[in-house]
């Protein structure tokens, strides 16, 4: 798949919420970068640790009061999609989240997601 | 400025060619972080350094063949802009570079500045 049919897939899949599924785009070694002062491991290496790190954050939520999926921005190997999640917390409460996901495509898979956003409480 | 205000001024003075006047948005202590894989230092910190960079870059720039500036994406304190420049350096060849630039807002100025791209010959 080329970087936009990837991006187009991810989007979709995303928006129905159907993330599991989404990691299938991802590569076996593929790498996330959360931003700087959240809790836990900023750098995350390997699709199982990603996805364990997912099931970990969505078995958190109490709550999902809203969210959203913006269109991708496609330059050479990477894509940008803006995405939101106003949702509560077990513990640390509510957190209206606005974040811009980076990815870096090789050889037809996500190999990297960068994400960027406001810290809660920021 | 908001987020929504810097991206559109950012945009509007690339767009002209007005890099040295898009550094009036940055703040003193600003960071700019390329991508892992290019010559030089990954992090630049200070934007005294960082327009120390940019001319050394534009310096070595032979011929500029073409170059773009895309629509901002804003999601929070941070936005996107997708940008593109294909031009020849002098010693390594020419460059076409299709990329992603984020941006983070700390109070009206721009904080740090992430770029994501294909490295040369990649």
């Amino acid at each position: 798949m080329t970087t936009q049919e990837i991006a187009n897939k991810l989007v979709a899949l995303c928006k129905e919420g159907k993330y599991e599924e989404a990691y299938g785009l991802y590569a076996e070694d593929a790498v996330h970068v959360e931003m700087p002062g959240m809790p836990g491991d900023q750098v995350t290496h390997g699709l199982n640790n990603i996805i364990e790190g997912y099931k970990n954050w969505a078995n958190s939520i109490t709550e999902v009061h809203s969210g959203s999926v913006g269109a991708p921005v496609i330059m050479g190997d990477h894509f940008c999609v803006p995405m939101s999640s106003d949702a509560t917390f077990e513990g640390t409460g509510r957190w209206d989240m606005k974040e811009l996901c980076v990815y870096q495509v090789k050889d037809g898979k996500i190999a990297k997601a960068s994400f960027f956003y406001d810290l809660p409480g920021a």
